[in-house]
């Protein structure tokens, strides 16, 4: 599957993590090769963290774990979704459920 | 708004086209700071192509526009989510629904 997907310049995907329950995003995160294997191997999100540059095993310090329950990647193999059991139901360093909470207003009438 | 959000090098920032009605996620494409402000403006979703290197009104040539009915970025304003209407019910060049339609197997048991 590895093979499928395309990696930009350092070497990184973008990855969607999506409830797979409700569908809600809870957040987009980085993966190189190494944790996409680590997180079908394990069935645990893994992500790379571009601040701290090394592999990232998302709730090994607060219990926020990622159960992944399904695994996609796109038509043009740019992008991979993750659909997520979130242990806790926190996913954002915030304490919110969902990283993505942040509003703008569209200003033409909404149509 | 543009202000809060973080570009890459090349100015850009990914973005997630969610279906509004049922949490579908139909697509992930970038956005320069020009595809926000059109984007905001006119409630259609605008992105910058990076295969032709120019703002791109998503439907224009095909009738499959996306009227923006909710626009959001994340926790660390890296990540923009659009929640859409999708014209025609069609996002993907393949003529899917979705862009996102490849699953991979998880190898350890379901969890």
């Amino acid at each position: 599957m590895i093979e499928n997907v395309k990696f930009n310049e350092q070497g990184l995907i973008p990855a969607i993590a999506q409830d797979y329950r409700d569908g809600t995003i809870l957040m987009m995160a980085w993966m190189n090769s190494e944790s996409i294997q680590k997180t079908l191997d394990t069935g645990e999100a893994h992500y790379w963290s571009r601040s701290r540059s090394h592999l990232w095993h998302k709730g090994t310090t607060d219990g926020h774990i990622q159960k992944v329950k399904e695994f996609f990647y796109d038509c043009d193999g740019d992008t991979i979704l993750l659909k997520i059991e979130q242990i806790g139901d926190i996913t954002c360093h915030s304490g919110a459920r969902s990283c993505v909470f942040n509003a703008v207003e569209i200003l033409p009438t909404k149509s």
